[in-house]
Protein backbone atom coordinates (compact mmCIF):
# COMPACT_ATOMS: atom_id res chain seq x y z
CA UNK A 1 0.00 0.00 0.00
CA UNK A 2 1.25 3.35 -1.02
CA UNK A 3 2.66 5.52 1.67
CA UNK A 4 3.64 9.31 1.54
CA UNK A 5 5.13 10.98 4.80
CA UNK A 6 5.77 15.00 4.57
CA UNK A 7 7.48 16.61 7.29
CA UNK A 8 5.94 19.63 8.82
CA UNK A 9 7.79 20.51 11.57
CA UNK A 10 11.51 18.77 11.76
CA UNK A 11 12.82 21.21 14.88
CA UNK A 12 13.42 20.75 18.52
CA UNK A 13 10.98 22.01 21.46
CA UNK A 14 12.11 25.46 20.54
CA UNK A 15 11.94 25.67 16.98
CA UNK A 16 14.63 27.02 14.73
CA UNK A 17 14.95 29.87 14.78
CA UNK A 18 15.41 30.27 18.81
CA UNK A 19 14.06 33.65 19.45
CA UNK A 20 16.51 36.09 20.27
CA UNK A 21 19.57 33.44 18.89
CA UNK A 22 21.93 35.21 16.40
CA UNK A 23 23.79 31.88 15.39
CA UNK A 24 24.33 30.88 12.10
CA UNK A 25 21.93 28.96 11.89
CA UNK A 26 19.25 31.16 13.19
CA UNK A 27 20.40 33.62 11.03
CA UNK A 28 20.42 31.69 7.91
CA UNK A 29 18.41 32.24 4.84
CA UNK A 30 18.03 28.63 4.22
CA UNK A 31 14.70 27.85 4.55
CA UNK A 32 15.45 24.13 5.47
CA UNK A 33 16.86 26.00 8.09
CA UNK A 34 13.34 27.25 9.39
CA UNK A 35 12.11 24.64 11.64
CA UNK A 36 8.76 24.11 13.42
CA UNK A 37 8.45 21.71 16.02
CA UNK A 38 8.26 18.15 14.63
CA UNK A 39 5.27 16.56 13.23
CA UNK A 40 4.49 14.77 10.21
CA UNK A 41 1.34 14.10 7.64
CA UNK A 42 1.32 10.36 6.57
CA UNK A 43 -0.73 9.41 4.13
CA UNK A 44 -1.04 5.35 3.82
CA UNK A 45 -3.71 4.18 1.76
CA UNK A 46 -6.81 6.07 1.99
CA UNK A 47 -6.44 7.21 5.52
CA UNK A 48 -4.80 10.88 6.50
CA UNK A 49 -2.98 10.88 9.86
CA UNK A 50 -1.12 13.76 11.63
CA UNK A 51 1.90 12.22 13.89
CA UNK A 52 1.75 14.83 16.99
CA UNK A 53 0.44 18.20 17.13
CA UNK A 54 2.52 20.83 18.63
CA UNK A 55 2.27 24.53 19.10
CA UNK A 56 2.89 25.12 15.51
CA UNK A 57 0.01 22.85 14.33
CA UNK A 58 -2.39 25.59 13.02
CA UNK A 59 0.50 27.33 10.98
CA UNK A 60 1.40 23.91 9.83
CA UNK A 61 -1.93 22.77 8.50
CA UNK A 62 -1.97 26.33 6.73
CA UNK A 63 1.81 25.87 4.99
CA UNK A 64 0.91 22.38 3.96
CA UNK A 65 -2.66 22.94 2.73
CA UNK A 66 -4.35 20.34 4.98
CA UNK A 67 -8.18 20.46 4.88
CA UNK A 68 -8.72 16.26 6.48
CA UNK A 69 -7.38 14.17 8.81
CA UNK A 70 -8.69 10.52 9.72
CA UNK A 71 -6.92 10.88 12.70
CA UNK A 72 -4.38 12.18 15.17
CA UNK A 73 -1.33 9.67 16.72
CA UNK A 74 0.67 11.33 19.70
CA UNK A 75 4.16 9.72 20.36
CA UNK A 76 3.47 11.28 24.10
CA UNK A 77 2.85 13.92 25.94
CA UNK A 78 5.06 16.96 25.93
CA UNK A 79 3.88 20.81 25.01
CA UNK A 80 5.97 20.94 22.00
CA UNK A 81 4.07 17.57 20.75
CA UNK A 82 0.18 18.27 21.59
CA UNK A 83 0.06 22.10 22.57
CA UNK A 84 -1.69 22.99 19.45
CA UNK A 85 -4.68 20.04 20.60
CA UNK A 86 -7.25 22.61 21.16
CA UNK A 87 -6.72 24.11 17.43
CA UNK A 88 -8.33 20.74 16.10
CA UNK A 89 -11.51 23.01 16.66
CA UNK A 90 -10.92 24.21 13.13
CA UNK A 91 -11.20 20.59 11.67
CA UNK A 92 -14.48 19.58 14.10
CA UNK A 93 -15.77 23.06 11.68
CA UNK A 94 -14.53 21.71 8.53
CA UNK A 95 -15.17 17.96 8.98
CA UNK A 96 -18.14 18.31 11.06
CA UNK A 97 -16.70 15.34 12.85
CA UNK A 98 -14.69 15.02 16.45
CA UNK A 99 -11.26 14.54 15.38
CA UNK A 100 -9.83 10.77 16.28
CA UNK A 101 -6.97 10.94 18.80
CA UNK A 102 -4.99 7.92 19.03
CA UNK A 103 -2.47 7.54 22.22
CA UNK A 104 -1.30 6.17 25.21
CA UNK A 105 -3.69 6.13 28.59
CA UNK A 106 -1.05 8.19 30.61
CA UNK A 107 -1.50 10.56 27.20
CA UNK A 108 -4.82 10.96 27.89
CA UNK A 109 -4.51 11.45 31.59
CA UNK A 110 -2.11 14.19 30.67
CA UNK A 111 -4.96 16.16 28.05
CA UNK A 112 -7.49 15.69 31.24
CA UNK A 113 -5.66 17.49 33.05
CA UNK A 114 -4.03 20.20 30.36
CA UNK A 115 -7.34 20.62 28.37
CA UNK A 116 -10.37 19.79 31.31
CA UNK A 117 -12.68 22.10 29.62
CA UNK A 118 -12.82 19.92 26.37
CA UNK A 119 -13.33 16.80 29.00
CA UNK A 120 -16.37 18.72 31.06
CA UNK A 121 -20.24 17.56 30.27
CA UNK A 122 -21.98 19.48 28.88
CA UNK A 123 -19.59 21.08 26.47
CA UNK A 124 -18.50 24.69 26.66
CA UNK A 125 -19.94 25.83 23.28
CA UNK A 126 -16.84 25.88 20.93
CA UNK A 127 -14.28 23.19 22.68
CA UNK A 128 -12.69 20.97 20.71
CA UNK A 129 -14.81 17.17 20.01
CA UNK A 130 -12.07 14.55 19.97
CA UNK A 131 -12.91 10.95 19.94
CA UNK A 132 -9.79 9.33 21.82
CA UNK A 133 -8.33 5.40 21.49
CA UNK A 134 -6.11 4.18 23.59
CA UNK A 135 -2.96 2.52 22.29
CA UNK A 136 0.41 0.17 23.26
CA UNK A 137 3.50 -0.10 22.31
CA UNK A 138 2.13 -4.04 22.24
CA UNK A 139 -0.08 -4.38 20.02
CA UNK A 140 -1.17 -3.08 15.85
CA UNK A 141 -4.12 -0.94 15.78
CA UNK A 142 -5.85 0.13 12.89
CA UNK A 143 -7.27 3.15 11.88
CA UNK A 144 -10.36 4.42 10.47
CA UNK A 145 -11.96 7.05 8.16
CA UNK A 146 -13.57 9.63 10.34
CA UNK A 147 -16.59 9.24 8.26
CA UNK A 148 -17.49 6.10 11.22
CA UNK A 149 -17.61 9.03 13.80
CA UNK A 150 -20.80 10.59 14.40
CA UNK A 151 -21.51 13.85 12.84
CA UNK A 152 -21.42 17.18 14.74
CA UNK A 153 -24.54 19.69 13.64
CA UNK A 154 -23.50 23.04 15.65
CA UNK A 155 -26.67 25.40 17.26
CA UNK A 156 -25.45 28.62 17.70
CA UNK A 157 -25.12 29.40 21.16
CA UNK A 158 -25.60 25.68 22.43
CA UNK A 159 -22.42 23.77 21.20
CA UNK A 160 -22.70 20.07 19.02
CA UNK A 161 -24.73 17.70 18.96
CA UNK A 162 -23.64 14.53 17.64
CA UNK A 163 -25.67 12.52 15.09
CA UNK A 164 -24.65 8.65 14.47
CA UNK A 165 -23.57 8.03 10.93
CA UNK A 166 -24.17 4.32 9.24
CA UNK A 167 -20.91 3.04 9.79
CA UNK A 168 -21.00 -0.27 9.08
CA UNK A 169 -19.83 -0.37 6.12
CA UNK A 170 -16.91 1.98 6.76
CA UNK A 171 -15.67 -0.16 9.87
CA UNK A 172 -14.00 -2.45 7.17
CA UNK A 173 -12.04 0.31 5.43
CA UNK A 174 -8.50 1.45 7.31
CA UNK A 175 -5.65 0.96 7.76
CA UNK A 176 -3.18 -0.90 10.24
CA UNK A 177 -0.56 0.76 12.34
CA UNK A 178 2.18 -1.14 14.31
CA UNK A 179 3.25 0.71 17.47
CA UNK A 180 7.04 0.56 18.37
CA UNK A 181 7.95 0.94 22.18
CA UNK A 182 10.54 3.24 23.00
CA UNK A 183 11.29 5.61 25.95
CA UNK A 184 11.92 9.02 26.67
CA UNK A 185 14.86 8.08 29.43
CA UNK A 186 17.56 5.65 29.90
CA UNK A 187 15.62 4.09 32.72
CA UNK A 188 12.24 3.27 30.36
CA UNK A 189 9.96 5.09 32.84
CA UNK A 190 8.89 7.39 29.84
CA UNK A 191 6.84 5.89 27.23
CA UNK A 192 7.00 6.97 23.97
CA UNK A 193 5.76 5.23 20.89
CA UNK A 194 6.78 5.21 17.24
CA UNK A 195 4.66 4.13 14.42
CA UNK A 196 4.97 1.95 10.94
CA UNK A 197 2.82 2.30 8.39
CA UNK A 198 3.87 0.01 5.55
CA UNK A 199 7.59 0.70 4.26
CA UNK A 200 7.61 3.76 6.46
CA UNK A 201 8.23 4.32 10.22
CA UNK A 202 8.35 7.31 12.52
CA UNK A 203 10.29 7.32 15.99
CA UNK A 204 10.77 10.58 17.80
CA UNK A 205 11.81 12.12 21.13
CA UNK A 206 13.38 8.33 22.03
CA UNK A 207 16.42 7.53 24.32
CA UNK A 208 16.38 4.20 23.84
CA UNK A 209 13.79 1.64 22.81
CA UNK A 210 12.76 -1.73 24.00
CA UNK A 211 14.90 -4.67 23.51
CA UNK A 212 13.34 -6.39 20.58
CA UNK A 213 11.87 -3.85 18.44
CA UNK A 214 13.98 -3.67 16.30
CA UNK A 215 12.63 -6.89 14.54
CA UNK A 216 9.50 -4.67 13.60
CA UNK A 217 11.49 -2.10 11.76
CA UNK A 218 13.02 -4.44 9.08
CA UNK A 219 12.86 -4.01 5.56
CA UNK A 220 12.10 -0.32 5.95
CA UNK A 221 11.84 1.78 2.37
CA UNK A 222 12.65 5.00 5.12
CA UNK A 223 13.05 5.48 8.87
CA UNK A 224 12.76 8.53 10.89
CA UNK A 225 14.89 8.78 13.89
CA UNK A 226 15.23 11.78 16.30
CA UNK A 227 18.84 13.02 16.94
CA UNK A 228 18.86 16.47 19.43
CA UNK A 229 22.48 17.71 18.80
CA UNK A 230 25.95 16.24 19.06
CA UNK A 231 26.33 16.18 22.68
CA UNK A 232 25.06 13.04 24.66
CA UNK A 233 21.62 14.01 25.76
CA UNK A 234 19.33 12.84 28.52
CA UNK A 235 16.37 12.50 26.63
CA UNK A 236 16.87 12.23 23.41
CA UNK A 237 19.34 10.11 20.58
CA UNK A 238 22.62 12.52 20.15
CA UNK A 239 24.22 12.19 16.36
CA UNK A 240 26.15 9.27 17.15
CA UNK A 241 23.67 7.21 18.81
CA UNK A 242 21.15 8.13 15.84
CA UNK A 243 23.69 7.28 12.89
CA UNK A 244 24.72 3.87 14.69
CA UNK A 245 20.85 2.67 15.09
CA UNK A 246 20.16 3.88 11.97
CA UNK A 247 22.89 1.62 10.41
CA UNK A 248 21.77 -1.45 12.49
CA UNK A 249 17.91 -0.94 11.55
CA UNK A 250 19.68 -0.38 7.99
CA UNK A 251 16.48 1.17 6.52
CA UNK A 252 17.26 1.90 3.07
CA UNK A 253 17.06 5.91 3.79
CA UNK A 254 16.94 7.25 7.56
CA UNK A 255 16.21 11.01 7.89
CA UNK A 256 16.73 12.90 11.26
CA UNK A 257 14.37 14.95 12.84
CA UNK A 258 13.65 17.24 15.95
CA UNK A 259 17.29 19.43 15.48
CA UNK A 260 18.39 21.77 17.37
CA UNK A 261 20.23 24.42 15.90
CA UNK A 262 23.48 23.06 17.89
CA UNK A 263 23.67 20.84 14.76
CA UNK A 264 24.61 23.63 12.46
CA UNK A 265 23.42 24.59 9.37
CA UNK A 266 20.85 21.89 7.35
CA UNK A 267 23.24 22.05 4.20
CA UNK A 268 26.47 21.56 6.29
CA UNK A 269 24.94 18.89 8.33
CA UNK A 270 23.64 17.12 5.73
CA UNK A 271 27.24 16.71 3.90
CA UNK A 272 28.82 15.54 7.19
CA UNK A 273 25.72 12.64 7.08
CA UNK A 274 26.75 8.85 5.96
CA UNK A 275 25.27 7.32 3.03
CA UNK A 276 21.77 6.90 3.22
CA UNK A 277 21.21 9.22 6.45
CA UNK A 278 19.95 12.42 5.72
CA UNK A 279 18.82 15.16 8.13
CA UNK A 280 15.06 15.91 7.50
CA UNK A 281 13.82 19.59 6.84
CA UNK A 282 10.18 21.18 6.98
CA UNK A 283 8.28 20.06 3.66
CA UNK A 284 10.33 17.44 2.80
CA UNK A 285 7.91 14.32 1.78
CA UNK A 286 9.11 10.59 1.34
CA UNK A 287 6.66 7.72 -0.25
CA UNK A 288 6.89 4.18 -0.72
CA UNK A 289 4.65 2.10 -2.42
CA UNK B 1 5.20 58.66 29.85
CA UNK B 2 5.83 57.21 26.26
CA UNK B 3 4.04 54.46 25.25
CA UNK B 4 3.98 52.03 22.09
CA UNK B 5 1.85 49.01 21.69
CA UNK B 6 2.02 47.01 18.65
CA UNK B 7 -0.67 44.41 18.18
CA UNK B 8 0.98 41.04 17.41
CA UNK B 9 -2.09 39.61 16.56
CA UNK B 10 -5.90 40.63 15.87
CA UNK B 11 -7.42 36.89 15.24
CA UNK B 12 -9.96 35.25 17.47
CA UNK B 13 -9.15 32.29 18.71
CA UNK B 14 -9.00 30.17 15.68
CA UNK B 15 -7.17 32.86 13.74
CA UNK B 16 -7.28 33.98 9.93
CA UNK B 17 -7.29 32.58 7.82
CA UNK B 18 -9.52 29.26 9.43
CA UNK B 19 -8.08 26.35 8.77
CA UNK B 20 -9.69 25.21 5.11
CA UNK B 21 -11.78 28.29 4.57
CA UNK B 22 -12.26 29.26 1.03
CA UNK B 23 -14.02 32.59 2.58
CA UNK B 24 -12.88 36.19 0.69
CA UNK B 25 -11.45 37.03 3.63
CA UNK B 26 -9.59 33.55 4.60
CA UNK B 27 -8.55 33.61 1.01
CA UNK B 28 -7.72 37.28 0.95
CA UNK B 29 -4.12 38.58 0.02
CA UNK B 30 -4.14 41.69 1.89
CA UNK B 31 -1.63 41.09 4.98
CA UNK B 32 -3.93 42.59 6.90
CA UNK B 33 -6.21 39.78 6.51
CA UNK B 34 -3.99 37.16 8.15
CA UNK B 35 -4.31 37.47 11.44
CA UNK B 36 -2.52 35.68 14.53
CA UNK B 37 -4.57 35.33 18.12
CA UNK B 38 -4.92 38.36 19.86
CA UNK B 39 -1.84 39.67 21.69
CA UNK B 40 -0.01 42.50 22.02
CA UNK B 41 3.41 44.55 23.16
CA UNK B 42 3.52 47.48 25.56
CA UNK B 43 6.46 49.48 25.81
CA UNK B 44 5.63 51.41 28.59
CA UNK B 45 8.56 54.08 29.89
CA UNK B 46 11.57 51.69 30.24
CA UNK B 47 9.57 48.14 30.60
CA UNK B 48 8.51 45.83 27.56
CA UNK B 49 5.43 44.03 28.50
CA UNK B 50 3.48 41.32 26.30
CA UNK B 51 -0.60 40.99 26.82
CA UNK B 52 -1.63 37.42 26.68
CA UNK B 53 0.62 34.13 25.20
CA UNK B 54 -1.36 32.66 23.11
CA UNK B 55 -0.31 29.59 20.73
CA UNK B 56 1.00 31.97 18.16
CA UNK B 57 3.32 33.41 20.82
CA UNK B 58 7.02 32.22 18.89
CA UNK B 59 6.22 33.24 15.64
CA UNK B 60 4.91 36.58 16.97
CA UNK B 61 8.51 36.95 18.56
CA UNK B 62 10.03 35.87 15.71
CA UNK B 63 8.12 38.37 13.24
CA UNK B 64 8.09 41.49 15.67
CA UNK B 65 12.01 40.67 16.64
CA UNK B 66 10.83 41.00 20.29
CA UNK B 67 14.03 40.00 22.43
CA UNK B 68 12.95 41.50 25.38
CA UNK B 69 10.30 40.98 28.00
CA UNK B 70 10.00 42.34 31.61
CA UNK B 71 6.56 40.52 32.14
CA UNK B 72 3.85 39.16 30.91
CA UNK B 73 0.13 40.23 31.52
CA UNK B 74 -2.78 37.92 31.11
CA UNK B 75 -6.15 39.00 30.55
CA UNK B 76 -7.89 35.57 31.11
CA UNK B 77 -7.40 31.67 30.88
CA UNK B 78 -8.39 30.76 27.61
CA UNK B 79 -6.06 28.88 25.70
CA UNK B 80 -5.92 31.20 22.51
CA UNK B 81 -4.53 33.60 25.38
CA UNK B 82 -2.36 30.79 27.68
CA UNK B 83 -1.41 27.85 24.86
CA UNK B 84 1.94 29.94 24.09
CA UNK B 85 3.53 29.71 27.65
CA UNK B 86 5.56 26.90 28.04
CA UNK B 87 7.61 29.05 25.17
CA UNK B 88 8.69 31.75 27.46
CA UNK B 89 11.31 28.97 27.64
CA UNK B 90 13.67 30.71 25.32
CA UNK B 91 13.39 34.12 27.46
CA UNK B 92 14.79 32.24 30.41
CA UNK B 93 18.04 30.97 27.94
CA UNK B 94 17.71 34.63 26.00
CA UNK B 95 17.79 36.40 29.31
CA UNK B 96 19.09 34.32 32.08
CA UNK B 97 15.69 35.48 34.22
CA UNK B 98 12.60 33.79 35.11
CA UNK B 99 9.67 35.54 33.47
CA UNK B 100 7.50 37.50 35.21
CA UNK B 101 3.86 36.72 34.80
CA UNK B 102 1.33 39.14 36.30
CA UNK B 103 -2.55 37.16 36.73
CA UNK B 104 -5.45 36.43 38.50
CA UNK B 105 -5.26 33.58 40.85
CA UNK B 106 -7.71 31.68 39.44
CA UNK B 107 -5.57 31.92 35.86
CA UNK B 108 -2.79 30.67 37.66
CA UNK B 109 -4.96 27.88 39.38
CA UNK B 110 -5.49 27.08 35.48
CA UNK B 111 -1.76 27.17 34.97
CA UNK B 112 -1.04 24.38 37.58
CA UNK B 113 -3.44 22.14 36.06
CA UNK B 114 -2.12 22.77 32.46
CA UNK B 115 1.47 22.95 33.24
CA UNK B 116 1.97 21.10 36.12
CA UNK B 117 5.33 20.22 34.99
CA UNK B 118 6.65 23.95 35.51
CA UNK B 119 5.13 23.99 39.10
CA UNK B 120 7.03 20.32 40.27
CA UNK B 121 9.72 20.93 42.30
CA UNK B 122 12.56 19.68 41.84
CA UNK B 123 12.44 21.48 38.05
CA UNK B 124 13.27 19.11 34.99
CA UNK B 125 15.66 20.46 33.31
CA UNK B 126 14.73 22.86 30.78
CA UNK B 127 10.76 23.39 31.98
CA UNK B 128 9.90 27.29 31.38
CA UNK B 129 10.63 29.67 34.64
CA UNK B 130 8.11 31.83 35.52
CA UNK B 131 7.62 34.08 38.32
CA UNK B 132 3.61 34.40 38.69
CA UNK B 133 2.20 37.48 41.11
CA UNK B 134 -1.69 37.61 41.35
CA UNK B 135 -3.48 40.62 40.49
CA UNK B 136 -7.09 41.80 40.43
CA UNK B 137 -9.53 43.83 39.16
CA UNK B 138 -9.29 46.48 42.13
CA UNK B 139 -5.51 47.10 42.48
CA UNK B 140 -3.06 48.95 40.46
CA UNK B 141 -0.12 46.96 40.41
CA UNK B 142 3.50 48.07 39.86
CA UNK B 143 6.27 45.95 36.97
CA UNK B 144 9.45 46.45 37.64
CA UNK B 145 12.68 45.82 35.31
CA UNK B 146 13.16 42.05 35.13
CA UNK B 147 16.74 42.50 36.33
CA UNK B 148 14.88 42.56 39.75
CA UNK B 149 14.43 38.68 39.51
CA UNK B 150 16.92 36.29 40.23
CA UNK B 151 19.77 35.17 37.70
CA UNK B 152 19.08 31.70 35.84
CA UNK B 153 22.27 29.54 35.74
CA UNK B 154 22.07 26.32 33.44
CA UNK B 155 23.78 23.23 34.82
CA UNK B 156 23.76 20.64 31.65
CA UNK B 157 21.43 17.61 32.43
CA UNK B 158 20.49 19.70 36.05
CA UNK B 159 18.52 22.75 34.78
CA UNK B 160 18.95 26.41 36.53
CA UNK B 161 20.22 27.66 39.61
CA UNK B 162 18.95 30.78 40.87
CA UNK B 163 21.49 33.34 42.07
CA UNK B 164 19.85 36.50 43.44
CA UNK B 165 20.04 39.94 42.34
CA UNK B 166 20.87 42.66 44.42
CA UNK B 167 17.68 44.73 43.80
CA UNK B 168 17.49 47.28 46.08
CA UNK B 169 17.70 50.06 43.13
CA UNK B 170 15.19 47.87 40.89
CA UNK B 171 12.61 47.92 42.87
CA UNK B 172 12.26 51.81 42.96
CA UNK B 173 11.53 51.74 39.18
CA UNK B 174 9.18 50.10 36.94
CA UNK B 175 5.51 51.82 35.85
CA UNK B 176 2.22 51.67 37.37
CA UNK B 177 -0.58 49.33 35.68
CA UNK B 178 -4.16 50.41 35.53
CA UNK B 179 -6.56 46.84 35.85
CA UNK B 180 -9.98 47.27 34.27
CA UNK B 181 -12.67 44.62 35.56
CA UNK B 182 -14.48 43.41 33.04
CA UNK B 183 -16.13 40.00 31.97
CA UNK B 184 -16.42 37.41 29.55
CA UNK B 185 -19.96 36.49 30.05
CA UNK B 186 -23.25 38.75 30.62
CA UNK B 187 -24.03 37.26 34.24
CA UNK B 188 -20.09 38.14 35.70
CA UNK B 189 -18.66 35.16 36.56
CA UNK B 190 -16.18 34.81 34.44
CA UNK B 191 -13.67 37.59 35.43
CA UNK B 192 -11.19 39.16 32.53
CA UNK B 193 -8.82 42.09 33.04
CA UNK B 194 -8.13 44.85 30.54
CA UNK B 195 -5.46 47.06 31.51
CA UNK B 196 -4.62 50.91 30.89
CA UNK B 197 -1.09 51.95 30.87
CA UNK B 198 -1.21 55.89 30.74
CA UNK B 199 -3.07 56.91 27.83
CA UNK B 200 -3.19 54.05 26.42
CA UNK B 201 -6.26 50.97 27.05
CA UNK B 202 -6.33 47.41 26.21
CA UNK B 203 -9.57 45.31 26.54
CA UNK B 204 -9.87 41.80 24.88
CA UNK B 205 -12.33 39.10 25.09
CA UNK B 206 -15.37 41.24 27.49
CA UNK B 207 -18.94 40.33 26.98
CA UNK B 208 -19.51 43.50 29.78
CA UNK B 209 -17.50 45.57 32.10
CA UNK B 210 -17.98 45.77 35.68
CA UNK B 211 -20.15 49.23 36.97
CA UNK B 212 -17.75 52.53 37.31
CA UNK B 213 -15.06 50.62 35.54
CA UNK B 214 -15.67 53.08 32.92
CA UNK B 215 -14.90 56.14 34.93
CA UNK B 216 -10.97 54.47 35.11
CA UNK B 217 -11.29 54.86 30.81
CA UNK B 218 -11.47 58.70 30.57
CA UNK B 219 -9.10 60.69 28.64
CA UNK B 220 -7.42 57.95 26.86
CA UNK B 221 -5.75 58.58 23.61
CA UNK B 222 -6.21 55.25 22.18
CA UNK B 223 -8.72 52.12 23.67
CA UNK B 224 -8.82 48.46 22.02
CA UNK B 225 -11.93 46.59 22.41
CA UNK B 226 -12.67 43.14 21.54
CA UNK B 227 -15.29 42.61 18.66
CA UNK B 228 -15.72 38.89 17.30
CA UNK B 229 -18.28 39.25 14.57
CA UNK B 230 -21.69 41.15 13.95
CA UNK B 231 -24.05 38.71 15.71
CA UNK B 232 -25.05 39.00 18.76
CA UNK B 233 -22.30 36.62 20.99
CA UNK B 234 -22.70 35.02 24.51
CA UNK B 235 -19.04 35.87 25.90
CA UNK B 236 -17.68 38.88 23.35
CA UNK B 237 -18.82 42.29 22.54
CA UNK B 238 -20.69 42.34 18.98
CA UNK B 239 -19.60 44.95 16.36
CA UNK B 240 -22.78 46.89 17.44
CA UNK B 241 -21.86 46.79 21.37
CA UNK B 242 -18.13 47.21 20.52
CA UNK B 243 -19.21 50.73 18.60
CA UNK B 244 -21.65 51.50 21.57
CA UNK B 245 -18.68 51.31 24.13
CA UNK B 246 -16.27 52.75 22.10
CA UNK B 247 -18.26 56.07 21.92
CA UNK B 248 -19.40 56.38 25.71
CA UNK B 249 -15.79 55.65 26.50
CA UNK B 250 -14.60 58.86 23.82
CA UNK B 251 -11.27 57.69 23.35
CA UNK B 252 -9.61 59.96 20.95
CA UNK B 253 -9.37 56.86 18.96
CA UNK B 254 -10.26 53.09 19.39
CA UNK B 255 -9.22 50.07 17.73
CA UNK B 256 -10.85 46.66 17.33
CA UNK B 257 -8.94 43.54 18.29
CA UNK B 258 -10.07 39.70 18.18
CA UNK B 259 -11.63 39.97 15.01
CA UNK B 260 -13.13 36.83 12.95
CA UNK B 261 -13.73 36.33 9.54
CA UNK B 262 -17.19 36.81 9.56
CA UNK B 263 -16.66 40.32 9.70
CA UNK B 264 -15.69 40.79 5.90
CA UNK B 265 -12.52 42.26 4.64
CA UNK B 266 -9.93 44.52 6.55
CA UNK B 267 -10.38 46.53 4.08
CA UNK B 268 -14.26 46.80 4.07
CA UNK B 269 -14.32 46.70 7.81
CA UNK B 270 -11.98 49.55 8.24
CA UNK B 271 -14.60 51.58 5.61
CA UNK B 272 -16.84 50.41 7.41
CA UNK B 273 -16.45 52.17 11.07
CA UNK B 274 -17.86 55.36 12.14
CA UNK B 275 -14.98 58.19 12.53
CA UNK B 276 -12.32 57.35 15.07
CA UNK B 277 -13.30 53.40 15.69
CA UNK B 278 -10.42 51.37 13.45
CA UNK B 279 -10.01 47.77 13.39
CA UNK B 280 -6.65 46.89 14.40
CA UNK B 281 -4.42 44.45 12.32
CA UNK B 282 -1.44 42.70 13.07
CA UNK B 283 1.50 44.65 13.25
CA UNK B 284 -0.21 47.95 13.70
CA UNK B 285 1.73 50.42 16.32
CA UNK B 286 -0.28 52.92 18.23
CA UNK B 287 1.87 55.41 20.49
CA UNK B 288 1.00 58.01 23.31
CA UNK B 289 3.59 60.77 24.53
Amino acid sequence: MKCKLTFLGTGTSQGIPVIGCKCEVCTSTDPRDKRYRSSALVEYGDITMLIDCGPDFRSQMLRAGVEHLDAVLLTHNHKDHTGGLDDLRSFNLLEHKPVNIFCEDYVEHSMEQEYSYAFTEPHYPGVPEWYVRHIDGQHPFRVEPNEILPTLVWESGVGYHKVQSDISEMKRKGVEVIPIQGYHNLDKTFSVLGFRFGQIAYLTDMRCLEEGELEKLKGLKALTLNCVGRKLHHSHFCLDQAIELAQRIGAENTYLTHLAHALGKHEDLEASLPEGIHAAYDGLVIESN
